[in-house]
This record gives C-alpha cells, sequence and structure tokens, in this order.
C-alpha cells in the first residue's frame, strides 16, 4: 500500500534492527485519514470471505479494525490483555509473550463475543514474532470457530511471525512488509 | 442521544449500584454503526470550536475518539497508560486512580504531541469520577495548550465526576446520562 509506505519512509524511525516507531501516526498519535484507507484495503481484500466478525487485540490494532469492521459492516471485538488468570468459565484465555515489550499477559476474551459459526477476521497493528496473532488463533479454534485471514498493517517480514502463519495455511494479507531495519534504513519487500 | 439511550437500555447490565456493563457494543464488542454515530453527534456539537486534535485514553475511549476526529478532520492522541515513570524528559506524566479498577496508572503523552498553540477536544467512554479526565487536562494545562471541551459517551451523573468538570469551567457534552443504576434500573437524567 503506496500511502502506508510512504508515511513510514517519512515518519518512521529506526530505533534498532529490529524496532520501527510509528507513534507519530499509528499507535499514539493517529491519522485518522490513513487509518480510514488502511480500512477501506482491508475490506476490498477479505470481502468475499464472509466475514462475520473482525478481531483485533487492545490497543494499537483498535484503529485500523473498527474502520476495517466498519467497511464490512460486522462488529468489532477488542481482545483485552489482562495481567492475570480470570477463574470464571464464561472467558477464554491464553498466554502471550511480548518479545518487544519483555513481558507477557493472559489475552481475554468473552465466549458470549464468539460462536462456532463465526468466520473471523483477525486485524493488528504490528507482525513480529507472531505471538499475538498466534493466541488470538488459539482462542478462536477453541471455540470451534473460523478464521478468514489475517490483516496487518506493518509487517517485519524478517523476524519470524510471517513464515509461522504461513504455514498454518491462512490468508495473511500485510499492507507493507518490511524487509530490514539495517544500517538506520527502512528496506521494503517488494 | 436517543440511539444510545436505547441500546443502553436494551443492552446494558446493571451489576451494581455504581457499575453499568456495556461491553456488548462500547468496550469489548463494539459497533461500528454506532460509533459512526457517535462521532458525528460530538463533531456537530464541537465544530465551532477550532479544534486541532482529538485526545483519548486507551483503550476503550479509541473508537468513538478515532470517529470524532475523522469527522473533525484532525488528529487523534492516544494517551498511554504506563505503569510507571518515564524517567524522559520528552514526555508529560501524571497518576491516575481507578476507582472502578482500584489501582493507578501514569498518564503518559508524548511531548512530540502537544503543542500550545493546539485547542484539545478530550473524547472518553465514561465519565465517573472524572479521575482519568482531570489527568487529561492536567497535561494538557502543564503545556500550556488550550482545552476546548470534553466528550464523554455515557456519564454517570450520580458520581461526582460531571460535578468536578463543571467546576472548571470546560463544556462537556455527555451523550447519555444516567441518574441512577438502583434496583437494577437503568435511569437517565432528562
Amino acid at each position: 500500500m503506496k500511502i502506508l509506505e510512504d508515511m513510514i519512509k517519512e515518519k518512521g524511525q529506526v530505533i534498532n534492527e529490529d524496532i520501527l516507531k510509528v507513534d507519530s501516526f499509528l499507535n499514539h498519535q493517529v491519522d485518522p485519514v490513513l487509518m480510514k484507507n488502511i480500512g477501506l484495503e482491508f475490506a476490498k481484500h477479505f470481502k468475499e470471505k464472509n466475514i462475520t466478525k473482525v478481531f483485533t487485540i487492545e490497543s494499537s490494532g483498535i484503529a485500523p479494525a473498527l474502520l476495517t469492521a466498519q467497511e464490512l459492516k460486522v462488529p468489532l471485538v477488542v481482545l483485552k490483555k489482562q495481567t492475570s488468570n480470570i477463574l470464571d468459565r464464561n472467558y477464554y484465555q491464553t498466554e502471550v509473550r511480548s518479545f518487544t515489550k519483555n513481558c507477557s499477559y493472559m489475552l481475554t476474551l468473552s465466549q458470549k463475543y464468539l460462536k462456532e459459526s463465526d468466520n473471523i477476521l483477525i486485524i493488528d497493528d504490528f507482525l513480529a514474532n507472531g505471538e499475538a496473532a498466534s493466541g488470538v488463533i488459539k482462542l478462536i479454534k477453541s471455540a470451534n470457530a473460523s478464521i478468514a485471514g489475517v490483516g496487518i498493517v506493518i509487517e517485519k517480514s524478517f523476524q519470524p511471525g510471517r513464515t509461522k502463519l504461513d504455514k498454518l495455511g491462512y490468508d495473511i494479507y500485510s499492507l507493507a512488509r518490511i524487509k530490514s531495519l539495517t544500517n538506520n534504513r527502512i528496506e521494503f519487500l517488494k
């Protein structure tokens, strides 16, 4: 997606060869026009898949996921990051490790918002090690629901997440694929 | 806002006389059509105020705030809840106490996204004790920027937040004002 790649080139900050900071338009400050275009692009790609709900994880996935759900005319479900187990049988939970933040959390979803008949599109802002997306997939599978695909705003293709999800056979659609961040330079996969 | 009050009446769950659960359309599952209408309503109310940015707090405020920012054609800034102090002079921080969750967090904002010339509209999902909104106001004031007003999706008018913010003299616009939750009944202020 050219306007996204252009914005990453113009405003992204390479912190080190693993970390790209995009908090001027995606994470901390959010550009609503870019989000609208991202929503349109995901909806165009996944529109024939009979999606019933869009799932994302709080909080940076919410903006792109909301505008995708709006275009697809389906509800959005925001999976919560809890610090502890909820001892309540009405919730699905799975542990997710964040390499970037060097911590873990319990990805949490009320069973009310996922039925066996659901066909879920997962949207997230970043794909790096694939831990978050794998956690969401695990929760959806534990409800015997279907996964229509995964939409990622920025994929760090040099980290193992993409390969891991490809192996599971899902339709993974990343709007910007970063090949490397070495030498303080952002290089895209073409 | 009638469609919001109707949805609260139909889908809201009174947990006790202080807590209303609206996680089927606002917090956990999010209704994009309702969010669109909320964005339109806030934009209509505040459109003459020369707003330069919309501020909200992660994560339940993001959906209504994003669609308000989209209508007003300004950026959204999502204030972060950090668990600890960032010892970095490029950030504004203030401690906020959450009565509902009985914990506190450091409300955090990069100085890059707030200038003295800014005129900020604050949007949040709930107004209860006013701790979160007061924290945002404190950060904005510490940058000598202006506050155009506060937009709240659901105000619990029987708790002290509204009175506290009214005393500061801001334009507070709440889309649904709840007078009481006693006897398992949702009563609105008219």
